[in-house]
């Protein structure tokens, strides 16, 4: 559950801006890679120092400034300062607890958004967060982690075959999003895998860890729930808000982004009925258990104490028992119980009780 | 559960507006049906080129292409070609795991729909995606598979005697609609059918499987309820959009799609009620027969466990224990025996256990 | 359930606007009643022949023409082709599986309503669709059946002391949707009284049909609620829509529907959250049956087994058992058992268990 | 359940605006109270006759009608003839099945509230329907019995250093919904006790009753959420409604019955979620208590059934039994079965059973 | 569950803004401390007597007069006195049962906001009103008890380089609000830590009592969300609405502190579903526990009532038992019945009983 909410109590008493990253502590340098492009040209570099971000500033044509780690808060801090970014803007880049949001700050626009990503050695879905800030001519994207993700789009944009030379930036800022909503997808067919494996196991043999694994999928459902759920307003806000930095040619674009955020959403809510459909399944597969070792229990039990009330019977040492000296006596009996068994075994098979 | 997700994770990482089909792979050719008519003529071909078309672009007269199959890119990339159609339509209409939905492109409005049917084999409810691109003059419907559900339409243009022939492609495009969603009623008496039926079942005989059966049909109506019920507002855009190529003496009729749709929704809420009664059922008949099987052991239990005592008792090998020397005392043992039996079966009669 | 969906699929296929009658067919004749009225004079008369409507149309004064049964599909046509209505409206009228709406046609407005009524033979309530065509001075009502409900309104037309013969058509109108809904508190009633009695069964025997009974009475409460919930949207609309045929003067008796609609939908939903307590209560009684069952079979069982057990010690025939030669052995062994099974029941008591 | 719904099926059938009293009837007289005040003089009177009220109904200053009984249907016949009342309004004042609502008629408005108060006898909370109608310089007040609820205000109004004297009628129907809305927590306080009793007796000793009771509470609520609920859109529209009957400094003060009501909303949601838990923790405490006696039986069982069977194999009476004819067998038998009932409730012991 | 409702029925039948204070009595003397600042100065006192507030009144820097206490009404009263301030505000000050709102009285804003506080002695999360009064120039807030939470503000302001000296008393208002937000993380963190530790023991053994920690975590939660939840809309309304006395600068500040709202909403809600998944988990164990008892009752009683009706048999005392003379038949029967007892566990075994 550490996953549910982070270490927020150090920021109590702060005052607001402060700058504090929350979230995971990493040894890994901050990479910074910049693409600079238009129609024309294109020029991409790694750069090891925030400064020489500043130099693509007030160049007119598109700059892409990719930040992979904002564990160093400075980093932050000085990125800020060029572009002349809000405080209270850095405190929710640096604070990986956010939701998913949209703010338009008049010269820029701030998003935030989550990725999400499949933790197989923990089992589970981990969220990293994304922050873009979108300009006139410039974006700047804060992710938590380094990874590959973007790459694909760098390369589109180098190629020069595509749209984006022309577009603008938020075209690309909307690239990015669609490459995070893409990869919901992935996420979402390996939950569907595992639900498959789980219901299977359910079926065919209910052990008792299996509420707990339902459990533990609930919870997994809300934690993407969370992380998607208000992207979708996010980017309504973007498609009908009449930011100058979002060109009309975009909205189709973010409006193919909203559809896809819906779809995602809609395979959460199914995947949350068909667990709650599996919880059902378990408890009453926990009363169909214990329906089955009951009637066995009544079966042999209400088959035996009769007979053991009849041989006890003629095992009292009464003087006076007629029957006793009888020579068939005891065959008859014997017979009488066959009968009285078999008698009750047909009725239980009536019952279908096995 | 493959149904509940298809597999997009190929597309992940593909720039947007790439073509690639999303869902079932098919041998079949794709088969192109042109039909152009206007109040005083009437033309019908199919084609298996799909240049064909083409000419029919510019006529100033009705033209209806009916597409059945998309799992030829190729041909889709044609078409949009052709009609100029935006990258990102041709990806939904490739992509069969969309939403119904609706979107105005300015030239032309663009409609996803759910084809609901019933397959038999599976014993289940399947979807096929039809995509509607709604022209000035021209109408474009796109189907995953063949089929006749669409020949009565183009039967009735035919025959002239129709409305269409004079109220242009969007009373075509709201016939098809039509045709779509009146197919619901005919699934929704299918799965009607098949709930009276297992309920019937679950209150003569509740078998451990009835939980799976309600489950699936549980995930059933999850299933329609997600290709129908986005289908209200896309009506209810439509309705209300004022695109020009939608008439006002069209509205009318999409009032009447809107009402349909309306009550399959309600028939889905209904059943999905239904099921979960059924459910309730389930588990209260699952605990009544605990209950039984336990009253028949306690009876039984209850009688015997007594007399078993009381037969022990005299078959002690005490010395001195006087009863056993009395004649009469083995018959007196028996009667006292009878009376406690008789005695408690009258008790658990009037507590109604049996 | 033949009563959730409707059989429509005959439909599907069809021309919209084809007119088609579902619903139950019957035998008797069509009739229809015409009422002739305006503040100075009063004309009542009950017609054969559709065609005699046909003189009331152009007249200055009110005309209230009531048709009882729609099974004859051309009696219906002849009105729409006399009164110039559109196919759609007729379709709806015929189909008696519409849900309540309001429809503003121009020149006339069309409202579908659901009368309820108490079948007494099958034990269950019932709908039957009443449809009104509301024009500029004539108002055409539409019943499935004959039955008595608006010959009070005639009544008091007739009597011309009532405000009906100042006000025209629309007070006509609302007079009508006054008494449906008025009707429907006697459904409430009935049902009420019903669910009194559920319950004090449920209290004083809760025997296994019960969970039957309260499932059959949901779905009853679902059935008026899928006809009752929708009529609230459609007063509103008419109260609000600002369609010349209504005077402003009726507004306020369509707020009176509107309230005591909206007082019916509470009643359901009272009726379903006690409906949803019966169930907790029986399902309940089920576990507490069983416990009873369990305490019965515990303290038997409890009792008996270790004095069974005492019992089988002195049963067995060893050589060399010094107690069974003591004198007093025999009675000692049987005060103790006493005071064992004294001890058990005091524990039980103790517990609570009897 | 008397209570869920009155018996309005004597108006099925009756012209909308009949006058007829659906609520309890009384035998004692109805009282008229009149109150006629303004910033320099106060005037209180109680008339038998309700022609009496006519005399203040022109007066400039202001005058409050209070009417103590509503089953005289002439008193109030006349009062709306007097006043110029809407036929359909005194049929709401008699109906006393009501939600609270308001109504703007213009030169009135027309106010319906519940008082609520808690029946010592009967243990159950019931309504009182209070009627108000505000115009522009009377107030008239029904209410359905007697009772000193209002006396406060006429007697701070007597006093004359309240702002009532100044403010004109509207503030002074605020006093009055603010009277019966601070009522409400009396009521919350008596609910909130009993509550806490039931709770107390749940956790101590779970009662078979202790469901009725609980579904009892449920009902309860239900019905103060159904008199309190609609109060809320009440005091809402009156707060924004435009109508010049209502001063805008009296604004303030309907804003502060709103904030109590949602209060009181608030605190009937929070009674609901802790009556719902009571329910989770009856019902488990029945499990509980099953698995209890499961436990002693099993205890009890499994002990001494092996060892039963023990002395049942030394009770057989084969000729060739050596062990029985050794010595020290019957002392080691002894000891052997000590041990085997000692281990078992070790074993027992160790799970917690006891 | 004396949390829930506070005692309020003291103030049913006072006139409108009679001044009580409803919640614990305190016997610390109220205390008032004074910050007065701009730019240029700061100035800080703490006073005894709330007459020297005045002075304050008309300067024209900014103000801030905090008051810890509100248990003395006379003091309260002169504050408004002083200040000008509405009765209705007065009294909402004094009664601690609000909830959290925002009122416009156009000279002055007026919040309420609930503090959170866990006490560890009671072990439960408690909540303390603070009201502000935010008006041109100064802010006025009140708190129930004392406490060092802004003391951390009034260090900040008079270091002097912090924005609030420059950006008025709005700002001011937004930086208490800030603080109090800031503080829920911290009780949600201890929140969150409890819930593990729950977790944690229902897993490993699953206690009686478990049921009631759960209910308490679920009013808990309930009591949060009743707390935090108004203050949403608060935020909203402040940061939306027009009054002068918010500086549009402060907006973006605001929306910050709603996104926090939001954020801990949002936390409360996925406890809610932990909460109830844990139910879950605590009601299937009851009956796996159940299970467990009736398996080890069910093989011991299956294997040994058999065996005991066989040593029965051979108890009895039938003259002619030919077998009872046999010389092997002791030891048969013993083999026979170890074969009967193996192959019973062996079945157990392959049912997978233990």
């Amino acid at each position: 559950m550490p996953r549910t909410i982070k270490k927020r109590s150090d920021k109590a008493g702060l005052p607001p801006g402060a700058l504090i990253h929350i979230g995971e502590q990493r040894a890994e340098n901050v990479r910074i890679k910049i693409v600079n492009y238009d129609e024309a040209q294109f020029q991409e570099l790694e750069v090891s120092n925030v400064e020489e971000c500043l130099q693509f500033k007030d160049k007119p044509n598109n700059t892409w400034i990719n930040i992979d780690g904002i564990h160093q808060v400075d980093t932050i801090e000085k990125i800020g300062l060029y572009f002349n970014l809000h405080p209270l803007l850095l405190e929710d880049i640096l604070n990986t607890d956010q939701r998913p949001k949209v703010e338009d700050y008049g010269d820029y626009i701030f998003i935030v958004l989550k990725m999400l990503f499949y933790d197989d050695q923990e089992n589970k879905t981990k969220a990293e967060q994304v922050s873009l800030v979108l300009g006139a001519n410039f974006l700047i994207s804060f992710k938590e982690m380094g990874g590959d993700i973007f790459d694909s789009i760098r390369e589109r944009i180098k190629n020069g075959q595509w749209r984006a030379r022309k577009m603008g930036v938020d075209y690309l800022a909307y690239s990015l999003m669609d490459v995070i909503v893409d990869h919901y997808f992935t996420i979402m067919e390996k939950i569907g895998e595992k639900t498959e494996d789980l219901e299977e196991k359910l079926v065919t043999d209910a052990q008792r860890e299996a509420i707990r694994s339902i459990q533990d999928f609930k919870r997994e459902m809300m934690f993407i729930r969370k992380s998607v759920w208000p992207l979708r307003e996010v980017v309504n806000i973007m498609e009908r808000g009449c930011s100058p930095l979002i060109h009309e040619s975009t909205y189709i674009y973010l409006r193919d982004v909203y559809d896809h955020t819906i779809q995602v959403i809609d395979t959460v809510e199914t995947y949350r009925d068909i667990l709650s459909g599996m919880l059902d399944i378990y408890l009453s597969s926990i009363n169909n258990k214990l329906n089955e070792v009951m009637k066995v229990l009544t079966v042999i039990a209400t088959i035996f104490i009769p007979l053991t009330f009849i041989v006890g019977l003629y095992g009292m040492n009464f003087e006076y028992m007629p029957e006793l000296k009888v020579r068939w006596a005891y065959p008859a009996i014997l017979i009488c119980m066959a009968v009285i068994a078999i008698s009750m075994l047909a009725y239980f098979k009536k019952k279908k009780w096995f």
